[in-house]
């Protein structure tokens, strides 16, 4: 038992954080009058361009409520039922969508082991072989994450090098970008550089994560891609009814560039709580803190202990490697009470 | 042209109004500290028991973003893809949903015609004889919807005896309720009387349209019948990952009978409007306002005149039956507003 | 009871009989030496010839095992899930393939009632209403069969007016013609005539019912609309292994127009019962006898007798309506000894 | 070039024969006069009868037109569309069938890496992680192949300890059988032993690449299993339509186990090429011919002129490594043939 105060905002998940101010001040001011439903009103038009200012590209964007609906609908318009797409076998649309992407999209899955949750261009090679004969799914859309599920990074040139891979083979890109705004951040780079001058085709663009109540973006870089987009959102229950409170919040996240702080911010935690855990007897972090995740092997009672006093996920069933996320939302004070506790819980003296 | 000042809330939908001002600051007090995402958190404890009250019964209830979602994962749940739907052939999940049930459900729709959207006991009959033959889709779901797409109303017997005919023939019942509060207020009944005593197996119990920001319920009335809604709610992209601020907006609605004050309020605008709209020469009101819709006939250019002024959506496409509809932010002044433009269009003296 | 021999060949359905001895013949004849499977053999290259010599044009082909997979595997290949299939209400891929065109395609059909299981140009307009709006299925196939399960012939005109009407509309035109050869030897017809020079787009060429072991084609006469057939045909568990087996029964059929002689043959049958029949006081014949079955009311004890003494299908569950069926195997002596059993089981002199 | 007579029977794979005369026998003998369609006929009843002998349980059974089909049709009999498949990443669901498996049941495929095609007990544990929780897909089927994909053979043993591992997860067991002769032939055991009290739930029972024309059996061990078996077959356009054409086969086939003669045979003959070319230079044999395949590697150019003259698959594309398959029909000329052709590929004298 820690018989301390936990900190305000727990280490739990970065989804586990509630709003920018911000993004509710937004969202009330948009509570005026009448708005035409699904998306044709102004709130929206607005934050469409506010998106395709952030990625410098005409793309084709669409709004949707949540990440794993965002990605079923980017996935979804790329994919013909007897095509597949490649990923980690990390990845979210793996793990952790309840198999959502295969439901909707019929199609399959070739989930690769990776070291570290980044594909190469030579991992193409192998499924490209399936290319042409009736026999085999048929690889179309290699599915990268960025930053991934593992805490890492592509660097700009990797995602580079994986698109003219894909694209040699007739293959297109798509980017899960649930904590794209914490990859930009840590790599100090934009969208025009991380996405368009790639060649990645389409994206999620994630708020809900970054200070969002709600709300994600689907971007297609080519709108030629998107032909059937808007058709498949609502066949996927993503088309948003008052589009305008979804289209106020990402408005708010991106001016004055507030995602790119939000995301700023939580790295900046993580690196702050790697730091001082590492200094800790009995705490070993794995791996470097790049984006806003920290990885961490504790004596199992120790987690424990610690869980009950302030919640946060396994990270491999039974394992005793665990993953402690910051948000936007969290405090110096935050990591000051949650280091306090590590160390009651390794009876370790303050 | 009508160069006077349109109506603040125009006649569209009820979802081009805003939401409740209750709701946003139920939402903006949700944003506090951590919550765990995807449900495990008090306010959607609390949310789900506000609905179990409502609805007096220990029923099974999930939230969701929108109405198509909410609709998909309650016939998702009941149904297997060798099963059938008997619904009106004007019934949401036919016309409106851009096919979203038979994508996700794989499940044949038997879209029966109707005289007023309405099912009968008698419209199970035909169906039925495909019961037990390898040869044809199963039918296993009857899906009404209350009120109705045609603005008409189900009583309270007559629900009742639709289930018993169901039952009878061992197929369930689902309710798509997306104005389910319009309906609850119009036949001055409760979730009690209309749901869970006639036997309704599962409903989409709509809040957008009635004052959310976003938000439904899919209730199970019987929670045997649910235990793979959770899975199916996740593979429908379903699952609100902040679900703290759906269901803040929920409990808001719920409190004191918002929600019905709300309905009640649209309701009687719909009659205002029908009645003042009346008594106008060359309007012409097609059946009674049971509900927060009106169906008017007008002439062609006067409908053109009119739309460009203050939107409203064509019924029939190329036809002059138009509906308007009401909601609960439709204001006294906003009907003025719209019969002044009304009798301007029609050049009558106002 | 009926004391009487039955007829050797029932007249449940035309499925109900064997083969054709030259499809025997045919079958038994390819199994020498090796093939390679799944279509790269010699028989297949042949057969796939005679479908385009017997279509006059360079038709995209592809053989099948059965009818629902042929008609599954062409829409399937026609179809984007967010669009929809046109059809009678009494088709086959409504009522009598368990679903399977929904399941597998994911498309929503719009099954219309019809006098007399055919489609009209006007029954586009409706559905094409839903055209390039996000939230109604988009109609894009329309289905039709040839002949029609009510036992009626569209004439070669109105085909080609309704594909006129569909390609209007950029919609396709979908034949399934598990039936096709008795409506061409009706008709005194081709496929040049009925299908290419009409517009249709894609058709089964059903020969199951017609005289082989197992087989159907499914052709697209514009081969650009089959890019993807061949991986669906793989998807939909259609593509035959040992594929020299259906394609030798294939070009058997096609041989000296044994297709037609066949499906004359049994049209034949059906108008000689037909005459017989309706001579019967009791037996009232429906209909013309346009193909190759004659529907026919009998008081309901009677058809209880004759069902059980040489069984046929209840056409309408519980009607006193039912359907006979003849074949290319029925022979005058099975006509003869069923007309002797109806005069027994209406206890009407020999 | 190769100006030597080449083998009547290629190597290329075991569907690349024929038929066995037994098998065409009993086909034309099923030829006469009237049987109804779709499985109920005399033929299809003993032929099910025949069956659950040979497996000695009162199994369900249905029959199938091919291998992907009774797959598709067993798997997705068993199966959620939130629920997950084990198998190895060398499983013909996941290599072979075009996605088919993924299309129908719309459920994930978890595909392990194996050394030798096969699923061990211990690769259970890392999915079984995900059960319960509804993020992740839901592991419910484990499904191995017996012989493999890569020739080899799961002992009895095996079998049982990997369905006692899966049942202690309430998974079930699925066997693809498309080699189930060759693999009971080759361990000198029956459907008894091998399949009923190893505890597997359902198999396909494969015919086709055992002499049959076309057809398999999905057999479900336990038939409470199998309430909607005969839906999900209609669905997956696998109802065979003249039934007693595949029941007549697979009866010949069972009679006096022409099926275990058959698959030692093809067993045989593989021993022996393999024996016979171990002794060639320049041949490596890989592993051990448990079944019907020989793996050997050539260089590359050798192979190239060899199968010119004689058609064989490449097993990776690009490597050096074939398969050579042998069937009922190979003969010892065939082998013969082979040999020679080998050496005059590798320029040895013969």
């Amino acid at each position: 038992m820690i018989d301390l105060p936990a900190p305000e905002h727990s280490f739990a998940s970065d989804n586990a954080a509630g709003a920018s101010p911000e993004v509710l001040e937004a969202l009330a001011a948009a509570n005026i009058g009448s708005a035409l439903a699904y998306g044709d009103d102004r709130w929206t038009r607005a934050a469409i361009d506010d998106v395709r200012r952030t990625l410098d590209a005409p793309a084709e964007v669409l709004f949707t409520w949540g990440g794993t609906g965002a990605n079923v609908v980017g996935l979804g318009t790329l994919l013909q039922p007897w095509q597949a797409v490649i990923c980690a076998d990390s990845a979210h649309i793996v793990v952790d969508e309840c198999g959502a992407p295969v439901r909707f999209t019929n199609s399959q899955l070739i989930a690769l082991a990776t070291p570290d949750g980044k594909l190469r261009p030579d991992d193409l090679v192998a499924p490209s072989h399936w290319l042409g004969s009736e026999h085999h799914p048929q690889p179309r859309v290699v599915s990268i994450t960025q930053s991934t599920e593992l805490g890492t990074l592509y660097t700009v040139d990797e995602i580079a090098a994986l698109c003219d891979a894909a694209h040699a083979l007739d293959m297109v890109v798509h980017l899960d970008g649930a904590r794209i705004a914490n990859a930009a951040a840590a790599l100090n780079t934009d969208l025009r550089a991380m996405i368009r001058d790639t060649g990645v085709d389409a994206f999620t663009f994630g708020f809900t994560k970054n200070g969002a109540v709600f709300g994600e973006a689907v971007c297609f870089v080519d709108p030629s891609l998107a032909a059937s987009a808007a058709f498949v959102r609502k066949q996927a229950g993503q088309l948003v009814s008052k589009s305008r409170f979804v289209a106020a919040q990402i408005s708010a996240l991106l001016a004055d560039d507030l995602w790119l702080r939000n995301a700023r911010h939580a790295n900046d935690r993580a690196q702050d709580l790697a730091q001082r855990v590492s200094a800790i007897d009995g705490v070993e972090v794995c791996g470097t803190a790049e984006v806003n995740a920290v990885f961490v092997r504790l004596p199992r009672p120790v987690l424990e202990v610690l869980r009950e006093w302030s919640f946060f996920w396994e990270w491999d069933a039974g394992s005793d490697l665990v993953r402690w996320m910051t948000s936007f939302a969290t405090t110096a004070e935050d990591i000051d009470r949650f280091v306090d506790g590590i160390r009651v819980a390794l009876r370790l003296p303050s």
